[in-house]
């Protein structure tokens, strides 16, 4: 499994919308074929392992496939593969082993019951969460029907992300600021505040030291504003950017940008470039967030930390991802 | 002088408010003799390392010594020892490289020039940031003719000390809270507001997880409040804490405490004990301090991180400490 999950990674996110998938057949220890799902609209995992498996001169049937994510059992107008259930069962594999239940709710166990009822052992939930973080951007499309939402923010140790005039340029150094770029190579879009866009005039862009946009793609820019679009909620509007085909999204900020994600719970991923400074007063991260007490926390888990220059870069993700079961 | 700040490090604060001094005679790349000041009122290290030099059968003339802090060249009632310089000529030394000149105002470059006036030969700021920085203590005691003072606080990603309803109970894990005994113990007094005292009733004392104080010796407690001594400045009270023997001063809170320290400049570390968790508004750390643009920034210095279970311990120092110069 540990070797299925590292093929889907080599993906790195290229089949978006669709999830990272590896799949590798073992007869006796010994592996037969492998597969990836290797683009989008392309063939699934488990039949190109299938398909390598006899490539490499093997009969799959009685073998077992360990396949990274559980096997789709539709067809629909939209898809471009026929179920890899009926696959699998054609091919006579006698166990399959699954890390992740796909949460899409076409599938949804689904997959499992069918291999099931046509004689196969199934065994699932095999280093599920190393799975499902591998797929959070996939998840998060899923199950809760909007982007992928990173939220960045350069903060003073004691929690400005500008000063009390509003300057904030620069609160991070230039690695970090280096950092951003890669952030916005993985990004669809690129999201800040109206206030954000007019104060700091930021380019949003990838860029190099000297501001020249480096070649290769582009995030989109989004600005937003409170009165743009009074009638259209925060969630109607990101579903919208769903539909668009924007998968990932990177949020900017500013503090109001930042307390509205972070109160509807429209967030997923943070990072913050910490710098060693104290600014006393200032304009704070996110404003207030309905917390009053202590317990009320808002916390951040799988944290990553890192030196960054002279800041430190905090990576981490929003609280309960894991637990989520189908 | 490598091997010279080594064996002065070993030290370990021992001989408060005296300096930590290692001193390293060498002939033809031999090493003859070494020295350490071990205890306050007890011989110097120059004296040590010539005793021992002898005791090894050696003569030290014509030899180099290698010393982590000018040798003082004065005598006066309250001094235990005689001048160091005296020694050093009548032994025959023929160089003395010295990593820091001593800033006490009775040292401060005489020592250098009674050895040359002898004829040594003298070099000197040779590994002197790192000399400096192993005396942090002893500096702040010379210079600044205060206690050193250490602030702790934990503080959430947004850079709380505690909730909108003040409760703070625990904003850092297990792991920090017995980093903080370590820092009492290192401690002649661990310093609260009476807000703080008052709102968290802490301990103040080095205990175990159990709120059982641990043996050996504990800081002095001390609570301040505004009202208490009206008459009496923040500078006042420390020199009378400096007086009464009280040399390293850990300061735990709360905001009004912090913001006075920083405010004034009496501060010489901060450690901050940062949780990966998001408050959005609250108490903050250390509230105005004056500055209203980002070029105003407060920076710390020579920072270390840490991980300290689920926090970050990021620690360092007032900007500027190394640039002391004599």
């Amino acid at each position: 499994m540990k070797r299925a999950l590292y093929l889907s990674e080599q993906l790195q996110n290229t089949v978006l919308p669709n999830p990272m998938v590896g799949a590798v057949i073992v007869r006796d220890g010994k592996v037969l074929g492998e597969g990836l799902h290797e683009n989008y609209g392309g063939k699934h995992a488990e039949e190109n392992a299938l398909i390598h498996c006899r490539i490499n001169g093997y009969d799959p049937a009685e073998s077992e496939m360990y396949v990274t994510l559980e096997p789709c059992s539709f067809s629909n107008a939209g898809k471009h593969n026929g179920p890899c259930t009926e696959k699998i069962i054609a091919a006579g594999i006698k166990t399959v082993v699954i890390a992740r239940a796909d949460p899409n709710p076409l599938v949804r166990g689904a997959g499992i019951r069918a291999l099931r009822d046509a004689g196969i052992a199934v065994e699932w939930a095999v280093l599920e969460e190393e799975a499902a973080r591998l797929n959070r951007i996939y998840e998060v499309l899923i199950q809760n029907k909007r982007p992928y939402i990173h939220l960045k923010a350069a903060i003073t140790m004691d929690g400005f992300i500008a000063a009390a005039d509003n300057s904030s340029k620069w609160i991070s150094g230039p690695e970090s600021r280096k950092r951003v770029m890669e952030f916005r190579r993985e990004s669809d879009a690129v999201l800040v505040g109206r206030r954000t866009f007019e104060i700091d005039s930021p380019s949003l862009s990838v860029h190099d030291e000297d501001g020249q946009d480096l070649p290769g793609p582009q995030p989109e820019k989004i600005v937003i504003s409170r009165n743009e679009n009074p009638e259209q909620s925060l969630e109607e509007f990101l579903l919208t950017l769903r539909q668009r085909g924007l998968f990932r999204i990177l949020v900017e900020g500013g503090r109001e940008v930042f307390n509205s994600f972070l109160k509807a719970g429209y967030w997923d991923r943070l990072t913050v470039f910490q710098t060693p400074d104290l600014l006393g007063r200032g304009v704070p991260f996110c404003g207030d967030l309905g917390i009053s007490g202590i317990d009320g926390k808002m916390v951040l888990e799988d944290r990553e930390t890192r030196i960054s220059g002279r800041d430190i870069e905090i990576d981490g993700y929003r609280e309960g991802f894991r637990c989520l079961r189908v």
